[in-house]
């Protein structure tokens, strides 16, 4: 009954829901405390207490034909433009409404600027590991994602594998910092590089690529550490943020995307991806949540409670002999499996009540996720367990 | 720099555009008041006071953890819940959680059931006049829309079309009721005739037809009219919702899709919607919204408001000759064109400051769709101008 492009995609169902229902019943067994669950990535920070003061004054005072009504597609404009303000005053650029689609979340944002850029065939690079979702939105538009391989020393991209997959189908480059899953945030040397090979093949090659900056973790970095803008590193930047992890709003569905002046065709792109909203079928972002975040812009989650469970944690797997690279930003660890095959290893943890994401997930086996968005008890009733759980590889 | 699927929207928006901004020229010349727009299809009528009631008490009292966070990608299992159970007590179906999946709005609900259905060069059928992004919603998954011609005596489906238009390709048939732009609600007998023709194509066949039903409008029928509930006459119905019209909130983009346990594949129908719901950038419906229409789902807007405008628009037109069906729902009134081309007709319009739409952007030219959710104000004064215009046709 169902398309032969979503066929996979229900077959393949089946095991991640087998995996969520078997930690459903490990926490029935042996209680909800008793179970250490590292596999998911929902913020476990209430939202500031500015975003619901937000929704509650919108509700009373603003007249309600405007608050849940229609807007252009691209979203409010007086929203649009405090947002490129605020990016403005935060990074020196000189964005507009003019600029901004507010979008449903970074997913949809992603996906009108993919349905905008990409003909059947086009091939979009992604850097392992990465977000497995990227995939089956390049798929959306019949792209193909063309995989870099990692530098497992250091997470930041391999540059000299990536110069050599650039080619005259590549329409795309996305890049995700700070990183999920390793929490990896890209240097500006790095990006200085990255912008240099792109820069270089356009001009080999006469074509545009646009490098796609997917931000969700942009606002979650630790140890004062800065995140470039990468718009003013290369022209053919364009942003997809989202305000689900810096607001915890995950549900709600809000975020942009950022056409600079600068991309080549912007004003014909920015059309483009404001059709895709409406006819992919989300019409605009959610109206009263446009509304919120507008007066929330100096706002974020409290960074401190996710910078505790991340030095906890990185410091608790160090002491028991696990590797990883320290993570800058976001809130995920990625851990080198003591065992080649990871997947032997996310089994065993089960055992010790542990659940973790094989890195295979990222296209980056002999790995592992751990999202630390969880209570500091967990973390710290944890590592009891993966004391246990080495003693498996002594 | 833009995709080739992408490339004809972009070219004939700037003629929507253009349209858009004639209309706010008039507006600055003549002032406000002194056009009548009847273009849009955007509710003017306030939410009912019950909506921003759930607004501030759920932001007041409900985790917010919970009222913004991830969920179920098919939405709050609870809210799925109440609305099943509140269309099991209206329309005595048998729905439970398991039959539905919340969207954003109904726009993304039809474009998850068709890419959960469509492969390329499948057919989905549509009934003169109907809803232009109909068209965009099936081109999105490659599928080809199969227009049957209108009976422009009742403006109910033409079934003697419909049937011969039923091929090996035809994967899914849409049907709005109450409808856009006509007005019309389909009787009981259209939609017993509908669905015999289903049954006997699909026994022919051999093959699965859905008829997807898209009820944006579902609650605004007036005169005491019923709206049958589709699922009831044929199996294979699936329901595409939205709270854009019945509780005025069409920019928080809040609806539903119901897929009947009868539907045949309906499990796996079901999960690859959801996957669907997820992987084309949506991921949920809104959380707080989900939350918010769950408290409401015995309101709806003011109704009086928009049976009066319509009653008064109604008697006006025909009293300066105009022709139209008397409309038993929606906010819509299909009137024919004076003149053969509508075109020429809602020029002629423009210069007495009556905006309109062209049938030709419903497949029914010869016609032209006034929306009547405006102020009372509005249908008052224009009903003057609407005579002046007139007297071009005498």
């Amino acid at each position: 009954m169902i398309s032969k492009k979503m066929k996979p995609f229900v077959a393949n169902n089946s095991a991640v829901r087998a995996m969520f229902e078997e930690g459903n019943k490990l926490r029935e067994i042996y209680g909800a405390d008793k179970v250490y669950d590292f596999s998911l990535g929902n913020p476990n920070v209430p939202a500031p207490k500015e975003v619901n003061e937000a929704i509650i004054d919108l509700a009373q005072h603003e007249d309600p034909v405007v608050l849940h009504g229609y807007m252009n597609n691209a979203g409010f404009e007086d929203v649009r433009e405090a947002i490129a303000q605020s990016l403005n005053k935060r990074f020196g650029t000189s964005f507009g409404a003019r600029n901004l689609i507010m979008t449903v979340g970074a997913a949809s944002g992603l996906n009108i600027l993919l349905k905008a850029i990409l003909d059947p065939g086009d091939e979009v690079i992604a850097f392992a590991p990465y977000f497995v979702e990227y995939g089956n939105y390049v798929a959306n538009y019949d792209g193909v994602v063309v995989e870099v391989e990692p530098d497992t020393e250091t997470f930041q991209p391999n540059l000299e594998a990536f110069e050599s997959k650039i080619g005259p189908k590549t329409k795309a480059v996305i890049v995700n910092t700070p990183h999920n899953p390793t929490g990896v945030v890209y240097s500006e040397e790095t990006i200085r590089r990255l912008a240099a090979i792109l820069e270089k093949k356009q001009e080999e090659l006469g074509t545009v690529i646009y490098l796609i900056s997917d931000e969700p973790y942009r606002e979650l970095a630790y140890d004062g550490v800065e995140v470039p803008y990468l718009t003013k590193y290369y022209d053919n930047t364009l942003v997809g943020y989202s305000y689900s992890k810096s607001l915890s709003l995950p549900g709600e569905r809000i975020g942009y995307v950022v056409i600079p002046d600068e991309a080549d065709g912007a004003e014909e792109l920015f059309e483009a991806a404001t059709i895709a909203n409406r006819i992919n079928g989300s019409v605009n972002a959610p109206s009263l949540q446009q509304k919120v975040i507008a007066r929330c812009l100096d706002c974020t989650v409290d960074l401190d409670f996710y910078d505790r469970n991340r030095k906890t944690l990185y410091e608790g797997l160090q002491a028991v002999g696990l590797e990883c690279i320290k993570p800058q930003g976001a809130f995920y660890l990625f851990v080198k499996s003591p065992v080649p095959d990871e997947k032997e290893f996310v089994a065993k943890a089960k055992e010790y009540h542990i659940l973790l994401v094989p890195g295979s997930s990222f296209a980056c086996p002999g790995y592992v996720r751990l999202a630390y968005c969880v209570s500091y008890e967990t973390i710290v009733n944890s590592l009891p367990a993966f004391a246990e759980l080495m003693k498996n590889y002594e």
